[in-house]
């Protein structure tokens, strides 16, 4: 089987740094943090606006890569199913979808609202919401 | 800089063979097909249903990594911009996402109508859609 390889082309900065105190999903989150770009990738953000809904894709560094089965959102009562048909960061690769608003761009910093993602999370790509 | 390394979860059947006739993204097509979850990762399936719409992520195996800015959609007639703020399959990681409805379900094959990615396309990932 063949590998694929990601390059971080950015990095997230907020005030979430435990899991207990982290949103389980974008649309229950108010937080706001910044996106740093790395310089390489800057010319990639042309177009990005302040205002903009957009699709990041993040880097989940601290999930665990190993199981299949969770309780759904780390409900302990609920039975155990597939994490395809869950949230969960917990899944062999672990890339999160976040929706996020774009409150502000100065150069290669994004200000963004709705984060349920931890501090230091790797980001992968940004993309125009459909 | 650290990499990152995905594993593929399956792969993509459908009737799209080149880009002209693939569908820009997933809201403008009713393209059917099969996604193939290899034999270790079928676990990971349970709990989704037929009649679900689910956040499938693909790694565009054929896409342009090296380019920052295209034009939108492809159009040669309108200004090249930054591809975070499009839905190019040309990007640093090319990850697309797409919202595919879950027509039937038989052990490790989904059948699922929306596609906007080409045949033996890899599947990195399934979510829920929220």
């Amino acid at each position: 089987m063949i590998d694929f390889t990601l390059q971080p082309i950015g990095i997230l900065h907020c005030d979430l740094i435990n899991r207990e105190h982290t949103p389980k999903n974008y649309d229950e989150s108010k937080h706001v943090g910044t996106i740093e770009i790395y310089p390489e990738y800057i010319e990639g953000l042309s177009g990005v606006q302040k205002g903009d809904t957009i699709v990041v894709l993040f880097w989940l560094d601290r999930a665990d890569r190993s199981v299949l089965r969770v309780h759904p959102r780390g409900n302990m009562s609920k039975p155990k199913q597939g994490v395809f048909s869950t949230r969960s960061p917990v899944r062999p690769n672990p890339v999160a979808v976040s929706e996020l608003l774009v409150q502000d761009i100065n150069k290669n910093i994004l200000t963004v609202k709705g984060l349920d993602i931890l501090d230091s999370t790797p980001v992968i790509d940004i993309k125009k919401k459909i």
